[in-house]
């Protein structure tokens, strides 16, 4: 049979040497590799799966070479130039930028929650935001059983989510605290060592950041829920990584909170770490390395009817970015498959 | 004129210190001190207002001396014992711990709040829970004009609020990254450097803990509304010091966004610093050091019929406690001027 051909694009980043360990941890059957960068990253040569990779200069003439699907988590920008070259030339594109999510022929998978819509791709299929993937993952099984009135989030996000010029500004603001020698930012507009910054992405025009506005549609578009009462506050916290978030939801239904347990015990992609008496919660420290949504704290919200409070925490960058879309090039994968079979 | 005499116990902790920080500060006029603390910290020698003072050991007959007042900051367990003491020999006292907080008979003053109300003590005052000064001061205002619903806290607390063993679990993290040594946590059950723990003070049966009871029962009688609905998650941060939290809140009212601004600019103890075009915002960083509640991130929630988002930024250590009892006392002081005059 032949081999499957990945492109791993922005494979120098965060989420791309991300990805490409999650590969390298899942071993896929029949699959080749190209690794591709901006002419910044390209010419370094990475390890992976035991062979040395050049990083090729990603160019419009990069997908003339037959791939069959394609990993981007190059920004926005480079999805919006070279994801549609990539799908005109028979390339299946996993996007991890937000530069497709909202269209609306472009799937925005979760295969946890969505899986069914991955075939009803155009050539794009989007990785959502990763505050939204961890949230859904845990809030989908409870919509079906108890049918979701309303969401608030509130986040609690790492660094990692803002690529390498956010670890840095974390780690140096940390080795200034030691060494007490200054440091310049480059990546937030405030110290986040030390600090909050309740500002995650840009601001739009009605006060909200942009982050906050995509875990309202995204979490709309995943659930088919497009009415749902959403509302959100983003805002990143001086760790590493693994995102958490305490989410206060509303149902339309009654629940029995043993029950609601035992369904997000039963729901894939999650763990319930939740044995209060025990101080058993799920954390960033954890969470991270791990590709499951983590679910604890969960307690009867009595300020509604029917209501509960939810802390959920999971690695972003791998469950909220690389191993989500490695996921779907698995499902895509098994359709291809099941139709050639 | 005789002077008052003011009792600071638990002067060597970190509350402590900040109340003699503030009375330094402010230096109030025509007041003495005798500074005390625990077996373990008496015979320290502390800097305050130009001279040296030796802290006295508390015991049962500190309060012998005639007192007009004293600020406690040494913890439920000491408060229980020696401010009766104190009150029943005419001292009046000013409690920070919860010990007496939700009793009857026992004014529990935010004074932009509710200072009418300290008049009412019985000889024991308390300072609210340090979370719960900065929200009220905050929404006090909008209650009166809009009439809250219901509230939803999510908070971003520092550790300076866990005393100075929380302080050192977090200096211990940081430094231990750069070091490479590790090192024994004193406070949290896991490490606060690099994470986000979901637990602050102990959990109770229905899975919430303590500190957020505190925030929901202690907004409910400040605000003198025992039927309010809240819900709370309260989380520790890796942050030094100034509590952020987003409050997430529904009113009765409608309102015009721009007029609750407005609201909030004009009340007493709040600084509004909203102006996402510039990326403006309350931080712990930009509040730590002040007694001002700092409001921002001031939004429309489109999910319920009159709601707002706010992002709420206070030094926690001054206006969630230090600050406030310092208040507390000028308002006695002008309470018995006024009598005596």
């Amino acid at each position: 049979m032949k081999p499957y051909k990945l492109a791993i694009v922005g494979a120098t980043g965060v989420v791309g040497r991300c990805v490409l360990h999650i590969l390298e941890e899942k071993n896929l059957p029949n699959l080749e590799y190209v690794l591709f960068a901006s002419h910044r990253s390209a010419g370094q040569t990475l390890s992976f799966m035991g062979k040395e990779y050049v990083v090729q200069e990603l160019n419009e003439n990069s997908f003339d070479e037959g791939f069959d699907f394609a990993i981007f988590s190059a920004g926005g920008d480079t999805a919006k130039k070279f994801a549609p070259i990539a799908s005109a030339k028979g390339c299946i594109v996993v996007d991890n930028s937000s530069a497709f999510r909202m269209e609306k022929e472009v799937p925005l998978i979760v295969p946890e929650v969505n899986s069914e819509e991955i075939a009803n791709h155009k050539g794009i299929i989007s990785n959502p935001n990763c505050s939204t993937i961890q949230a859904v993952v845990a809030l989908k099984p409870l919509d079906e059983k108890y049918h979701l009135k309303r969401i608030i989030y509130s986040t609690y996000q790492a660094v990692s989510g803002a690529g390498s010029k956010g670890l840095s500004d974390l780690e140096e603001g940390i080795t200034s605290f030691v060494t007490k020698k200054e440091y310049s930012l480059q990546k937030f507009p405030y110290p986040i060592f030390n600090n909050c910054l309740p500002h995650i992405d840009v601001f739009l025009e009605n006060g909200y950041t942009k982050e906050e506005e995509k875990m309202i549609n995204e979490t709309r578009k995943i659930l088919k829920r497009p009415d749902l009462k959403i509302t959100a506050t983003a805002v990143r916290v001086p760790v590493f990584n693994s995102h958490s978030e305490a989410i206060t939801v509303e149902f339309e239904k009654d629940f029995h909170l043993e029950e609601l347990v035992e369904v997000l015990k039963h729901s894939p992609g999650i763990i319930v770490q939740d044995d209060f008496q025990h101080a058993i919660y799920p954390l960033a420290s954890t969470s991270t390395g791990y590709d499951e949504v983590f679910c604890g704290r969960i307690r009867r919200d009595e300020s509604v009817a029917s209501g509960v409070n939810l802390w959920v925490v999971a690695d972003n960058i791998r469950k909220g970015a690389a191993s989500n879309a490695v996921q779907i090039v698995e499902k895509l994968i098994a359709l291809d498959q099941d139709r050639t079979r």
